[in-house]
């Protein structure tokens, strides 16, 4: 038998914020993260300062998971435009699911208006990190302009994942045409 | 001598959700919105019903100011190609202002996460016009798949101005090209 580990009450509250912003937003309320998470408000405010540092350290929690499960594993013998096309099929399959609400690192940015605001500059680096992965996929697979490519990758994803996220696009037949013809239009191997 | 028109509460209600939800997201507080407009909150609520109701007036008043801003006119003597063009162009030219979030329309959809509220059908139904738009002139310039093109229209649409309106770039030397190798790949003329 193993044995169970209670989550902590600084790993409830961390669930509480990436559940109820994604589902409600960033105007979600400390009293709810806090009912949530079964935790007083004391103890968030010891724990995190503020529900701006509880939002952001949710969101860097969140990251390396996240890339988990859109990026391929390093070295997994496919080519660069496979290993990128690998992500948008990760995108067209998220997308299919009920509680779909588009990425929450563009999300939440968009909500909070503030570039400045540490759970922004959280997301910020994040979709940061996207494009520096994109950029080097384009450059080793040969693409003429590895630095419009990877910013023609970051705008198919946001704008892929924003559309499903608001119910304008399912995505299915859209998606993988799209990043192949600007994998094409490159000349990505 | 032009005799000065004073807004009315209606308008300048109006005006005030528009600007305030634009700069500051839906969270705005009807207090906000009142005092912005100079609106007793007893008159909001006899003109509106509901903030909600203000909100997705402001959104309709707005749009068709939006359509003329991006779409070009009818029967301009331009090719469908050309046409299309043109609304890549306002985009690209918006982004570059200083105050630009976004498209207001994706953003208050991403903000309220609910499809069924006033506000965001107003915006679904702005943003299917534009792709009623792209639609009918994709097919006009021989698009091999007038929808297909109409829906990547839409998402490299939404893509470049989610990223533009959070800082994630600038589209200069990106939302051209990129619009003009889809409707190369399509055949456009």
């Amino acid at each position: 038998m193993t044995a169970e580990v209670k989550p902590s009450p600084r790993e409830r509250l961390l669930e509480a914020a990436a559940t109820l912003t994604y589902r409600d937003g960033v105007g979600i309320g400390v009293e709810a993260l806090c009912k949530a998470a079964g935790v007083s408000k004391r103890s968030m405010y010891q724990l995190f300062e503020s529900k701006d540092g509880l939002l952001a350290a949710s969101l860097k929690e969140r990251a390396s998971a996240y890339v988990a499960t859109l990026l391929p594993v390093a070295d997994d013998g496919r080519s660069p435009r496979e290993r990128i096309l690998h992500v948008f099929e990760q995108v067209e399959s998220q997308a299919g699911t009920p509680d779909f609400r588009g990425c929450r690192y563009l999300a939440v940015q968009i909500e909070l208006k503030d570039q400045s605001h540490p759970a922004s500059r959280v997301a910020h680096q994040v979709k940061a990190n996207l494009t520096v992965f994109f950029r080097s996929e384009a450059e080793q697979g040969g693409a003429s302009d590895p630095d419009l490519l990877a910013r023609q990758l970051g705008l198919v994803f946001d704008g892929a994942s924003a559309r499903a996220g608001i119910g304008a696009d399912k995505l299915m037949g859209l998606i993988m045409p799209t990043a192949s013809t600007l994998l094409d239009a490159a000349g990505m191997r």
